[in-house]
């Protein structure tokens, strides 16, 4: 199924993007980023909601879902600028300011910062869907969520956090977009306001496993599998599950985060009508 | 009457911007650009159209309102970026990439756009109204407005546009927002299509204005009055109205410019049940 998803996200964007911008490099440089072989898991994540729910994955419901996918990509492409982590390599290509330079970098990611609330605005999904989506999604990325947690963690570069203040920081930098592509998927499909409680909280569980995941893998991965540098974070001084707890108790508040995550699915199995055995796929990711 | 709404929007900004920042040195970098003593131009333009149809100026017409405000600082910090126009002045004060560094003033400004967005839609107005302002704003802002005009602005340092082109690039980067400035008190007071339309020219021309006295002031004002280095545009052989059409030449396009305004202004106040004579206070800034 998460192939099937990617495979319409890819569409759909490679469709959709292009002339959406009004000046050469700016598109150029944007569908760099954007099609750089991304994962799309936060909006695969949405459209299995979707399909939990037997929403027909119709080009509105594309629309809205990819939204998201536009904003992360904004927020990779500003995270690698020279002022902030100084990448050079993103998913095994230059990082864009290293192909187009940190002005139109940083314009890239202008632009699809904007245009992530450009489409969720101009679907044809209801209006009270459409609104609460723009609402979500600017809170979960906004200067009391993602942005927020990058300050935190450019902020506190060589300086040693507590564990409370480190998953503070993943919750706001990684955690929040994850867990509101959960939720938009019981946006999308109109759920009642428990079930939208429920799917938030997989989200977070499911974002946390993706984070501490992440750190292990800057560990244990090689560059060629992660398709970007890798030890990085021990290098910068960066605050790490790995850095703070080793890697035994890393592995092992994974575990727990991963049984939260499935012991929200069940209850959702249980106390909604949606089926929700796509999860399990996402789950898998982390084996 | 502006001096009244840049004073509730002062107020607006001071009393709720803050506590909307999770980071303390995000908020206070924040805060920083937003409260330096800007004209609150875009605003007060909504809040004048809104007076002019009798809206009252509640908190929900002002959160709506000052979400331009927010978007257009980000514009600026960004803008003033090294990697952009590597500015280290704005109003009179240090920029902001100057005081927290260009990592924390290009998340000052990230987090700025993605707010915009979320009092667009958090406020209580109707919600086709904040749906649509959403969807006006975006677009405006975004890589076929705005980020646009930015993009063709860096792209076309050095290179001689012709006056279309200069014109095209004018309409985007500063034209645009103003525009929708204007057309946001015409969704706000919930107007008829054709007034919308009124408006929305109206913004136009008088975003044309702007930035062609914009650029007259780059070679005829001072440091002092402008509260930012001046002549800059001629040492980075920026594209602009005297360098490409002279000096009397554009204080002629100008003056045309703020012909079609005043004639809408004038379409306004007989067409609608508007009083749009605050607009002549807006008018008077070119004097």
């Amino acid at each position: 199924m998460i192939h099937d998803y990617q495979k319409q996200i890819n569409q759909y964007l490679s469709d959709h993007v292009e002339n959406e911008c009004a000046e050469p490099t700016l598109a150029t440089s944007t569908i760099y980023s954007l099609m750089a072989g991304g994962k799309r898991l936060r909006p695969a994540l949405t459209l299995a909601i979707c399909d939990a729910f037997q929403q027909s994955i119709n080009q509105d419901v594309l629309r809205a879902s990819c939204a998201v996918e536009l904003l992360h990509t904004y927020s990779l492409i500003h995270d690698d600028l020279p002022a902030m982590d100084n990448d050079d390599l993103r998913r095994g290509l230059p990082t864009n300011h290293r192909r187009f330079g940190a002005g139109m970098a940083t314009l890239a990611g202008d632009g699809l910062l904007t245009l992530a609330f450009q489409w969720l605005s101009d679907n044809n999904l209801a209006t009270t869907t459409r609104l609460s989506l723009v609402r979500e999604l600017a809170t979960a990325a906004g200067p009391a969520g993602m942005v927020a947690g990058q300050a935190m963690d450019i902020h506190n570069e060589g300086h040693h956090l507590a564990l409370p203040d480190l998953q503070l920081l993943h919750e706001k930098k990684t955690g929040a977009l994850i867990r509101y592509a959960v939720l938009a998927g019981g946006i999308i499909t109109n759920q009642a306001p428990e079930t939208k409680h429920l799917l938030a909280r997989f989200g977070e569980y499911y974002g946390l496993a993706f984070q501490i995941y992440d750190d292990l893998m800057d560990v244990v991965g090689s560059e060629a599998q992660m398709g970007k540098a890798v030890h990085k974070d021990q290098v910068e001084a960066k605050n790490t599950y790995p850095g703070l707890l080793g890697l035994a108790e890393t592995k092992h508040q994974l575990a727990i985060a991963l049984v939260k995550a499935r012991k929200l699915e069940e209850e959702l199995n249980r106390q909604t009508n949606g089926d929700f055995t796509v999860l399990e796929e996402f789950l898998a990711y982390f084996k």
